[in-house]
């Protein structure tokens, strides 16, 4: 006889490196060690919230050399972005449901720390799982970390799971 | 079929208000929502590893009236730290007890955020949990926080749980 579920709250983004919405290592990383750390074989005693920030101007760069004549473009392009969303969040999707655990995902825009902990506020998660790069306070100082952002100010426990060394790409700052 | 149990590191100390080794409210609490919200029903998934850092000269503060005459004197005071920190100990590691999960206790003397961060380096625990009493930015300045200082520099991750805001004492720096 078990409580409600535990609800944790895990944020996911895309490989910056890959060409596919693919997983970033660093969510895939939060997300594998979440299964394998805290819900192991007791699937039925937690609930996973997988949120999906895409930011607007980020989303855009790809599309640089793309020219943009009628507002149609724009169109085609959020279309684009929101298809890129939902393969990111069906590949977790898929997983949660080939191991037995409940889960729910959705897209927001935005920024993405100030989103999560939007979301954090709304959703009232038991905790936030956030996966991180593990950079240097040298790096940290150009690229933000969500992370600390999100240990600060969000309104519930936040564990921040760094990716492994060994998974670091050529340029730490991506993914 | 479970692979060995999610080893959880939990950093407790005594009440700074109350006369005898209670925990305090969050180290407490850090305990109770470690069962409620992670090892659940599944006990045989995880083991708890509690570390208890004793302050050499801030036990020795409730001794201010005391008079010392002899060597003796300061050994039966250290006994006393010994004998309190042991109380504390064991109200965790019997709690562990009557639910049925695997635990281990021990004591160890120093600055706390920083034998913590070490013992985390030593046993490597799967994550760490820290009380931390949400102190705002101008109680902390003074105090320092144990929970910020292991964010940043364990080896590990770690997730803080604030205590609950009834349960604040009077002096929200107690505790």
């Amino acid at each position: 006889m078990e409580s409600e579920p535990t609800r944790i709250m895990i944020a996911v983004n895309e490989s910056t490196i890959k060409g596919y919405p693919h997983p970033s290592i660093s969510s895939k990383g939060a997300f594998d060690w979440t299964l394998q750390k805290i819900v192991r074989s007791n699937t039925a005693g937690f609930k996973l919230l997988f949120l999906h920030v895409q930011v607007p101007d980020e989303d855009g760069f790809d599309d640089m050399d793309s020219i943009y004549a009628s507002p149609e473009d724009f169109k085609s392009m959020k279309q684009r972005d929101r298809v890129r969303g939902l393969h990111l969040l069906e590949y977790f999707v898929n997983r949660c449901n080939q191991i037995g655990v409940a889960c729910e995902a959705w897209i927001k825009s935005g920024d993405p720390k100030e989103v999560i902990c939007h979301e954090v506020k709304r959703v009232v998660p038991d905790f936030l799982v956030v996966g991180c790069r593990g950079l240097g306070p040298f790096q940290r100082v150009f690229v933000g970390t969500v992370s600390e952002f999100c240990q600060k100010h969000a309104e519930c426990p936040v564990i921040s799971i760094k990716r492994r060394a060994e998974e670091t790409p050529q340029d730490p700052v991506d993914d």
